[in-house]
């Protein structure tokens, strides 16, 4: 086991008709800014219940913030919240409106441009301003940790950026009620790879986050059917939200190593063609597990037998049971999970190779995964 | 699954050689008022580290906070705080350390008697003196929750009280190698039944709660032979040291019912005969466990197929095997899991009724225990 540090201050308010917390959670002086996305938050009532607990507090509404959050979306943002002088950040919405809203609080005390801090990757300046969340898409974990995935369109990059934890998340598992189906596929993919990234590396780290990480990966498969059904389950939806956050706040990373290939190589098909984050990691990650099954096999075989029951036969064949496992896991929830059916041609393999070449960064646990395994990846799912 | 918050800001610095961060972890400016047991730590070098890392700090050292830690004691340990103007505890030792030093940071700024405290069962005040930790003995998860537990010995009680959580907690493994293997077995204990006492309730609340505490289950059943072991297991040691974290900081009880029937009638065990109290766990655990075998029965067989691997046959049959490899796995780590093995007298059986009637409290997830069932519980273990 390596050393680590867990340090989680969020405050996780989980549970029916919990928006109404807002109001005692957020100092009563504060100047809000209040983030949203594209207007869902107004069919399912949240964004009602929001303003109603925030009736006596001064609050500015930004609206417009986009899936895969863009630099040049969160730069007006930041502009209204200085220009009213808010000095606190509330996000309203799934993913990519808490990881704008950690940009924005970071960025509005900060006199340069917010592309320099996600560049700086780690900014946790004590000026941050405090972020509190209402979180109506579980997928990300952006809710209970410090990262955040920001865009730049004008140079089409998409990087991870660091900041401070939120003060409080609160998850109201009636709010996903409204979901799509399309919604729901990609929170329960991005979940079940985020879980994989931190569990299928090197075995025999720690048994008890092997464990754990197995037991969101079973949790997913046995809600994840009726997750998607219509219908207002509230059990089910309340299990997918708590897997989700608890999938990336760095509970089930303690002490062990974790390899996020899937996700960098995604995030350039994300960048270069606007597709859906959770479908690029459907596209990927099984060819980051064919492509690397000598180093991931022992973990894979785990994985096997206490995700998927699979147990004995030969070696090759239970990795490869497995991995088609995963993809008709992906397949159920409705994605393509080939390059080729998704519109992505041969060219972008190349563009992919030879950013990674010029950025010269090695991926994986091992940090053996360099430009040309990234090609034999995508080369692998075409 | 129930509503709930979880919010747990201690800093957890775990592994190898983490000792000496301390330095860091303080202020400079602090006057440290360090606590300690009975002087183990000067065996296993825990003392030196903690010397060397604090030898620029001011510290005072109060030596003799006892297993199940008195008011009477930790009155002294308060007095000599206030007297050098302490204005940072910190804790070396196990859990009793640790606890007590959770009431002295909150009784030196207080103007009454310590005991008070305790009795008012729940106090975050935020005048409580900031709380680092060090721990050298798996065990209770204090070093991570807002609880502790404190005996009168005047008036031979003993109950629980919640604070802050700790500010810190280190963990260095290494400093669990010089344990004996009786403080080894009473961690371990101590960790299984906390464990069950979150988990064996009602069945369905959450998948994901079952999954982590079955999780913890079976690291511990994995782990305990080689913790017992002479040597210096580093992996299993961490493990260990983990699973008794993680089994009482919050994480496993998200939204789910908890039992802590086992626990309530183990401290008047304790109070009333010194007995250890993980040695009180394994003598009640079983009994509580055969008395309630029909509202607790669906869990019990969960647990004894995704535990025990057993699996199919005779509901009752399985139940009964079930509670057997508990009790297998206490005299496992050698004790002795009858009152009358243990030195307990039937009176003490009388003693203990008595004592639950007059406070008129009912235990258990469905608040159905009352002095009558606590008086089955302990017949049935004589």
């Amino acid at each position: 086991m390596d050393n680590f540090t867990l340090y989680n201050p969020t405050k996780l308010i989980f549970g029916k008709d919990t928006i109404p917390s807002l109001r005692e959670e957020i100092p009563q002086d504060s100047r809000v800014l209040a983030l949203f996305g594209g207007g869902s938050v107004k069919k399912n009532g949240v964004f009602e219940q929001v303003t109603q607990a925030l009736s006596n507090h001064t609050c500015h509404h930004f609206w417009g913030v986009e899936p895969n959050p863009s630099v040049e979306t969160l730069r007006n943002a930041i502009e209204l919240g200085r220009e009213k002088g808010c000095n606190f950040i509330l996000a309203v919405g799934g993913g990519s409106v808490i990881d704008g809203a950690k940009l924005v609080a970071a960025a509005i005390p900060y006199s340069g441009d917010p592309w320099d801090l996600v560049l700086k990757r780690n900014y946790t300046h004590s000026e941050t301003l405090p972020l509190g969340c209402v979180l109506t898409l579980p997928a990300t974990g952006s809710e209970m940790n410090r990262g955040a995935v920001i865009t730049n369109k004008a140079t089409k990059e998409k990087f991870a950026f660091y900041s401070h934890t939120p003060k409080f998340s609160i998850l109201d598992p009636q709010s996903c009620y409204t979901l799509s189906h399309y919604q729901k596929a990609c929170g329960l993919a991005d979940t079940f790879v985020h879980v994989l990234e931190q569990y299928l590396t090197t075995p025999g780290q720690s048994p008890l986050m092997d464990r754990w990480a197995e037991g969101i990966l079973l949790t997913l498969l046995e809600i994840a059917p009726k997750v998607m059904e219509e219908g207002e389950n509230y059990q089910e939806m309340a299990s997918f939200m708590l897997s989700a956050t608890m999938g990336l706040n760095g509970f089930i990373a303690l002490g062990v190593s974790q390899d996020w290939t899937t996700h960098m190589i995604g995030h350039e098909l994300s960048a270069l063609h606007n597709l859906t984050h959770a479908h690029t990691l459907a596209i990927v990650l099984p060819g980051t597990l064919r492509v690397l099954r000598e180093e991931k096999g022992d973990k894979i075989v785990q994985m096997a037998k206490r995700v998927f029951s699979i147990d004995g036969g030969d070696r090759d064949r239970v990795i490869e049971s497995t991995i088609e496992e995963i993809e008709q896991f992906f397949i159920s929830l409705g994605f393509k999970i080939r390059l080729s059916q998704s519109g992505v041609p041969i060219e972008t393999i190349y563009e992919i190779e030879r950013r990674f070449e010029s950025r010269g960064v090695k991926l994986g646990e091992n940090r053996a995964v360099d430009s040309t395994i990234v090609r034999k990846i995508l080369d692998s799912v075409i």
